[in-house]
């Protein structure tokens, strides 16, 4: 991590880094029951996306582009899921709410990834599922097959 | 509806209109369990975030400052929910996928608009709650309230 503002985020727990861009940083999720699954997170505080720049847009645009290019590259995902909600942090014994996206690639088909295969059950629609276990070796070889594809 | 596209949007039940910009349509979302939930369609086809050009997202960038100010001011909305999922479109017999934005305000409080009360339960959570049901009347008087603010 390269600034202040990045190490601070470390308490987040968004996951592990996959590239930086000028206003923003982009983790692999710790949750890959949805393969590929980022989070994209502003480098400085803000709460709202109306607080959200006209530079750090710009820059978020890039990353929009970038993600689903190398999704549908690396591992033909069907589409996308977009969000910013921004709800846990108002509850209690919670961090600072801090402006980040979730991007979740979504699949009409399964993916077998370095023996690991991957689904989307409910495809067609949101139903939270939980966290599937895959070993760090599995994490970084999709960071690295991710990376090859920005 | 101005515009052929706009005609067209209609069998998807994106709801009330409440304004137009260049490229995309706002409407009052049919679900108003909480107060102020709109949709957000873009004015021609489109299925992935990526192909959204640099024009329509400078016009939606300022969509996105309107409707934060317009609930603040008008519900004291506390925070905002926004995601383009785009999920339901990939299951059997539904139109084809057409790019739009769900805009939800969350409450941390009760709000009270001409008679009826709107809260939101599950603040801090994400839970689909079901359509809550208000007037024709009030959906208007809902209208009114945001164009004053917007």
């Amino acid at each position: 991590m390269n600034c202040e503002y990045c190490y601070k985020l470390e308490e987040y727990n968004f996951g592990d880094l996959l590239f930086e861009s000028s206003y923003w940083i982009v983790f692999l999720a710790p949750n890959q029951s949805n393969l590929g699954t980022c989070v994209i997170a502003l480098k400085r505080k803000a709460r709202y996306l109306s607080e959200v720049n006209q530079k750090e847009w710009s820059d978020f645009i890039k990353i929009v582009n970038k993600l689903e290019n190398s999704l549908k590259t690396a591992f033909k995902a069907t589409m996308f899921n977009w969000g910013t909600l921004m709800n846990t942090f108002y509850l209690e014994d919670t961090p600072d709410p801090h402006m980040h996206w979730h991007f979740i690639p979504r699949y009409d088909h399964e993916v077998k990834f370095e023996g690991e295969i991957f689904e989307d059950p409910f495809f067609g629609y949101m139903r939270p599922r939980p966290p599937k276990k895959i070993s760090k070796t599995i994490r970084v070889k999709i960071i690295e097959k991710l990376r090859d594809n920005l």
